[in-house]
This record gives structure tokens, C-alpha cells and sequence, in this order.
């Protein structure tokens, strides 16, 4: 048997017993494995220094090098979210729904762990501590796989924790990490039916393309966003500047920002000056279609491939558009399913919007900015789901578990 | 552009209309294509007569031609069938929940369809109309890839349908119904990622286990139930007869019957004897381990694969154990999770068995067989999901929608 499906197994094995654990011995160990973080700081950076010191001799590029350097406060940071996934509702046990039927069978739908999660993610060494800590309350084992670039970080920080979580009552091998860089170490992991409940790729698209397409194990897609503002002729111009200024530039790097903005034909040659000063105060390079180009001169020209394009970056599409119509059909062909906004006054064409637009959050005077799991109020998240099955949308503690039907007779045959 | 990806297309470019049609228009869309079934007896059965006896001159097994074949009563259930999904509630438009956050932002999640769904079964024509009559009630378009055997029976039932659903405002495209026989359309159908939603193979393990290996589109795995019944030492034996009986032999072929039997160390010697008895008088043939061959001298030696084997036929597995633990522990690491009983009247016992038993339903008291979403009072099944994301146990019309969010604000930004 190979290591890693050795390493799934001892994550199935342990995750028998953690879904039998109380909640108040889950929430001791998120507090002891919050302050080990902490008592472990210097032995952290230490590790993490060398995987920095590596990715600086590579050359990699300085955006990846910043996510994964870690310091005192970001350490911090990661034992302030362990701590705040314990203040959270334990969902497992809850009883979803229930029912008596005819014959007088009792059923119950009651809430229970995935199992074991399976969780590929990049040089974020922080996620190790947060996709550990949402696993462990959840009563799910967890089999981490970060990126080759964090490896020592990686490493030290699940160290740290496995001691801190088994010390504290959770069942040896309910936290797995892979240790080895080799790729085939992911396949093997996707490939494990029956042993890893779920796996859940976090990071780029082309991580999140490789493991659904080769995993034979049930994934949850998540992240990619090409998200679009659609402003109509009936709005606030002012609300529509705030909502594009905001979608497009609080955080430009990230899966909720805007990155084509659509507005109708009515107010374009009136409103599209305004936002286009707007958001070149703000740095965003705007590319437009040919009618949006006769009205702002001097930018570039977007080709076809703009409005397939998610920038993460201060770019922008623009294109003019024919009304909801027209807006929603450009969403449905380029759109990637994620966040989509209107800004209108005009009922009819907000319940239109919502109503035909096919994505996981649909925003009516809202910036798409307020897809994430904090600002819905989980108070977690670990991931957006983009596709349908299990979650879609940002995905609290909730997603992290199933299901089970518990049938009470007494003595009842068909 | 392969016919079947253009099928596909055509079918997501279908699900959008579909998704906004009222309830009314589906509805009488369903009485429709049960009209049409019933008017058109005669086409359907001369196509079925085909496929019998193409399936008989290839020497094909007499259960999968009893499958196949069709008559007036047959095609009458199945018209019956369509009638009675159309009664049912429809769940697309409910508002799962919903809530103000603490800035005034109104949040919703809305139940919609998946969009597009993939069923891919075997020789039953009859799952061609129960399929399409369930995405047509949950707004979902179909994509329906049948065995080839029922090549004829299926096209002819398709173009009925589709002639009725088309006549009645369901949008052209909406049910696809794949006619090549080709094994590579069941690789390229689960490959269309970003179009097809979800893939759900009804069907046998071997048909099951091909989609979920080889699918890079989500898929919802079904079926394969290698479920048991224990019988603990304290219990009522009428009640323990009764119900090993009715899970083992009221309808052996089919996933939620019981294939092994534990029975409690404590009681084996006089039970055991009954309830073999019992199930021997209905034609089952026992394989029990060594103890249980000391209780039962003339019964076959169960070898390790029966523990993992799902009969689907008159055999029952037989072992004596340890009590409630040593049950829990074989189902742990022979069962498949589907289906699982205990008959008790320790109130403990029943307690750690629901608690710890890892699988789709457990039953305390109460036969196997009744994991089926008609038993469970949905009106309606698609299958039985055996794996734990999107829809664990019997799935009804509510598993073939996702959610939407729906947030409004007043020119919230973050």
C-alpha cells in the first residue's frame, strides 16, 4: 500500500471515532491547537524562512513569495481563526428534518461529518491551520496537500497542531499531511473512492481544472469568477458608482471582484465619463467595446477574449448594451457562474435579473464584493462553490458535513 | 462539434427558458406526455417488440429481457407514473431561508434547477419516461442515455415525450435522448464539464463504477447496497423473524435488501435455528461462519468475499458476533453505507447503533427495505445517492435543484 493511501486510511480510520466526540472536546482542542500557534511562533518562521529563502532563489514571482511569508501578526492571525471557528455552532447532530409517516416509521434526516475531506491548495501555509481548524469542528479527518513552495511551513504548522489536537482528546490520525512535492501524490489522493469522502482544490484555475477533471473522488468546485456589474438606464448614478468602484477595486486579486462592467445604452453616453474618471483614479485600465469607445476616446480596444477573461488585476471590460436583455444574455454566455450584480431602480428589470441570471449570488444593488462566508455570516468559509451539486456559493461549516436518515419502528416491514 | 456535445448545447440553451416556466405550464406538460404514452400503445410496443427480439436472438439473460420488455399495463404505470410526479408539490421558486445582515443586506437562497442532467441507465424503457418526467417537473433539460438493448423502446418513447412537452410550451431541446449505442458517448456525455450539471448512472456496480471513475462532470453516485441486519441479544424474536424475513425476501433483487445477517452471540443458539427455519422455508440458501455452523450443521461455509458481497438474490451471509460492537465494527468494514438495521429492545443499544453506524439510513427496528423515497414519502425517486455530497439516501424532486443566493441592498459596497 502506498503511503499516501496509508495516510487516508489512518484519516478514515480516526474519523469513525471523531464523529462520535462531543463538542466540547472539539472546542478545547481548536483552543489548544489556537495556542500552540502561538507558543510556537518562532519555530514557525524559522521553517518558513527557509521556504521563503527558496522561492526567492527560484525567482518565483514577489506575489507568491507574499502569500506565503509569514510573520509574527500573520501567525497571530491564524490562532485568531482557529479561535473563532470554536465560538461557532457545532451543525454536527442537528436534526435537519423529520417526519412520521402512515405506517407510523419515524424518520429523521440528522446532520453528520463528510468523513474524510481532502484539501489541495497552494502557498498559502495559513490554510493549513484554517482548512485543519473547520475539519476538526466539523468532526471530519482531513488529508491537507499545500503547495510544494510551503512545504517546511506546512510541515512545522500541522506538527504543531497534530500534538496540540491529539493532546487534547481528537483521535490520532485525524489530521493528515502529504508530505511529499511529487504531482502524482495529487492524483493519488483524487483517485481514492470510497476512502476520501470529498476532495476541495483551494487556489488558481488551473489547480482547480486538473483535479476535476482526473479525480475520481466527488469534488467541490470552487473560485473562478469572471464576475460582471450591469448598470441600468433607470439608477442612482451615484449608487452605481460606488457599487462598479467597489467591485472592481477593494480587492481587484480576488474571485468576487467585478471584472466586465455592462451598462445600457440609455445613460452610457451620460454616466460611462463619470465611471471611467472614477475608476482611472483608481488605476483600472479599462478595455471597451466599439460603442463604449465612442464615447470614452482613449481607451483600448477589448477583443473577444476580455470577456472571457477574470483579470484579478486593475482591468476592466466595458461594453454598452441594449438593456437587461442584452446584459443578461452577455452574463449567460461569458459569465462563469459565480457573483453577478444590477444596479436599478426599475423593479421589473431587478426581478428580471435575478430571476434569469444563473449564478451562485445574484446582487440587486449590491457589489458582487459580498460573496465570501464572513460576510454572509457564517463566520467561516472555506471555499466558493461555482458549481451546483452539495453548495454553491461560499460554503460555511454547513457544507462541510451530509446527512444521514435515521428510521425508528417498531418492527415495521414492507 | 460532436452530436453530442451539440445535444448538450442544445439542452443547457433549453434549461434557461425552462428554468423561468410556471408550475402550470409543466404541469400540464406532464399530462400531456402521459396522454401521449397512453395514445400511443400500439408505436411503442411494436418498438419494444424489436428490442425483445433482438435481446432474445443474442441469447440475452431472461431477467434483462424481462427488463426490457414492455406491455399495455407497463406503458399504462408508466403514463401513471408521469401523472403522479405532476401531483406532486414543485419545489423550484421556494425560499430555503433567508436573512438581514447586521448592515441591512438581504440574503436568500432560492431553489432552482441543476440545469442540465445526465441519466445514463440500462435495459428499462421505463426509467426513459420516469426520468424525463422528473426534469421536466424540476425545470431541469435531460440528457438521457439508455443500454442499448432498449434502443427502439427508448427512441420511440423519447419522440412521443418530446412531440407532447414541445406541444404543451416546454422549450425545443429540453429532453435529448442520446441514439448512438456507442460505449465512447457514455465517455464523452460525462465529460462535458460546464455544460451537463450532473451526471446520475442507474444502473448496476459496473455501469456505476465506469461513471464515477471516468466522469469529469459531478455525479451523483447510487445504488450499491450490501446492506445487513443485526440482531441484538435483547429483542423481541417475533419481531427480529418478521424483519430479517420481509429485508432478505420480499424482494431480493433490488439495493436495500438485507444480504448478511449478525446475530448477538448471547441469543444465537436459540434463534438462529427459527430464523433459519424461516428463510430456508422461503428458498434462502445460508453461508455462515464457523459458529453459526455449529448452530446450523447443514449450512454452506461462508468464505471473506461473501461479507463484502451484495446477492441481489435468495443467499444470506450469517455471522455470530460479539454484541453490538462487534456488529457496528463488520459493518464499519463491509458495508457500503446504504442501508443498515439493528433490532433491539436495549435502549443503549439501539442509541450506539444509529449513532456509530456510518451508512445512507439506519433502522432501529424496522426492515431495510424501506429505503425508497416512495416508503420515505417523496412521490417520487430518482435513485438512492450513496455517497455524501448533494443528496445522501432516497433522492426525491429536491435533490434535482441547487440553490441560488438572491441579495438585495440600497448601494451596499464593502
Amino acid at each position: 500500500m502506498s503511503d499516501i493511501r496509508k495516510q487516508a486510511y489512518k484519516a478514515k480510520e480516526a474519523s469513525r471515532n471523531l464523529a462520535c466526540l462531543s463538542t466540547a472536546v472539539k472546542d478545547a482542542a481548536l483552543e489548544a491547537m489556537a495556542a500552540a500557534l502561538e507558543e510556537n511562533i518562532d519555530q514557525i518562521l524559522k521553517e518558513n524562512g527557509k521556504d521563503v529563502e527558496a522561492a526567492a532563489a527560484a525567482g518565483r514571482p514577489k506575489a507568491l513569495i507574499d502569500r506565503l511569508m509569514l510573520n509574527q501578526e500573520r501567525i497571530k492571525s491564524m490562532a485568531e481563526g482557529l479561535r473563532q471557528i470554536r465560538a461557532l455552532a457545532d451543525p454536527v447532530g442537528e436534526i435537519v428534518s423529520g417526519w412520521t409517516r402512515p405506517n407510523g416509521l419515524e424518520i429523521s434526516q440528522r446532520r453528520v461529518p463528510l468523513g474524510v475531506v481532502g484539501i489541495i491548495y497552494e502557498a498559502r501555509p495559513n490554510v493549513t491551520a484554517d482548512a485543519a481548524g473547520l475539519c476538526i469542528k466539523t468532526a471530519n479527518a482531513v488529508v491537507l496537500k499545500g503547495g510544494s513552495e510551503a512545504i517546511n511551513s506546512n510541515q512545522a504548522i500541522v506538527d504543531i497542531l497534530c500534538k496540540a489536537a491529539y493532546g487534547a482528546g481528537i483521535p490520532e490520525g485525524a489530521i493528515q499531511f502529504i508530505s511529499s512535492t511529487d504531482r502524482s501524490s495529487v492524483i493519488e489522493l483524487i483517485g481514492l473512492n470510497g476512502i476520501v469522502d470529498v476532495v476541495i482544490p483551494r487556489g488558481g484555475a488551473g489547480l482547480i481544472k486538473a483535479v476535476v477533471e482526473n479525480a475520481k473522488v466527488p469534488v467541490i468546485e470552487t473560485g473562478v469568477g469572471n464576475c460582471h456589474v450591469y448598470i441600468d438606464g433607470e439608477c442612482d448614478f451615484q449608487m452605481a458608482l460606488d457599487i462598479i468602484v467597489n467591485a472592481k477595486t477593494q480587492r481587484p486579486g480576488v474571485c468576487n471582484a467585478a471584472e466586465t462592467l455592462l451598462i445600457d445604452r440609455r445613460i452610457a453616453g451620460k454616466l460611462l465619463p463619470l465611471i471611467a474618471e472614477k475608476l482611472q483614479k483608481h488605476g483600472v485600465e479599462l478595455r471597451g467595446d466599439e460603442e463604449s469607445r465612442q464615447i470614452l476616446k482613449d481607451i483600448t480596444p477589448a477583443v473577444e477574449e476580455d470577456w472571457y477573461t477574470e483579470y484579478l488585476d486593475l482591468i476592466m471590460a466595458v461594453k454598452v448594451v441594449d438593456g437587461v436583455d442584452e446584459a443578461i444574455a452577455h452574463i449567460t454566455k461569458y459569465g462563469t457562474g459565480h457573483s453577478e450584480a444590477i444596479v436599478t431602480a426599475n423593479y421589473h428589470n431587478g426581478r428580471k435579473f435575478i430571476r434569469e441570471v444563473d449564478a451562485a449570488a445574484v446582487y440587486l444593488n449590491a457589489s458582487t464584493r459580498f460573496t465570501d462566508g464572513f460576510e454572509y455570516g457564517f463566520g467561516a468559509e472555506i471555499g466558493i462553490s461555482t458549481q451546483k451539486l452539495h453548495a454553491r456559493g461560499p460554503m460555511g461549516l454547513k457544507e462541510l458535513t451530509t446527512i444521514k436518515y435515521v428510521v425508528t419502528g417498531n418492527g415495521h416491514v414492507r
